[in-house]
């Protein structure tokens, strides 16, 4: 296929894909393949989430019961938060609101 | 700067470029640049979307109201649809709700 894809499709197909990685081609992740995807691909946050407590709580903003796996609408979650982060902080006007997500 | 950042704070990042792009370093889009945007960088996408009646109906499910420009938020909805759609392509079982969002 000599198709070429742009920037954005291949960007969301890099967030797919991370998921299927993290969660070894399963429906869901659990906490430590979780971890170690927080560990690889999110280096910055995860040195903001400390020890078990820190885990804790990002899985609860990402909407995860406890014992609960992590699914892709979980883990998505946690990336529109990133990218709300990003556009936050290279755009002045906060006129982002995603009463949905992350309450 | 040495950073060198994962594949998944990249694909984050250029998200949140593709909109500052698209909108021109403005807080929000038009709808012309919006169809420009959808034409270059989803261009899958762009193909089922004909005539003006095709752009509104994914303005409506966007949330975007009539006359309303369209905001980081409201690219956020189509993102996370693409994302979903192509989650749900690459594995069987649909296991995704996002009741929040595309509604």
């Amino acid at each position: 296929m000599a198709t070429k894809f742009s920037d954005l499709e291949l960007a969301i197909n890099t967030l797919v894909t991370e998921f299927h990685k993290s969660a070894d081609d399963g429906p869901t992740m659990n906490t430590t393949q979780f971890q170690t995807m927080l560990s690889n691909q999110l280096p910055a946050f995860s040195k903001t989430v400390e020890g078990e407590e820190g885990l804790a709580q990002v899985l609860q903003q990402m909407g995860v019961e406890s014992g609960q796996d992590i699914s892709f609408n979980h883990f998505w979650t946690l990336i529109n938060k990133q990218a709300i982060d990003l556009f936050g902080s290279t755009h002045k006007e906060k006129n982002v609101k995603c009463s949905c997500l992350l309450q």
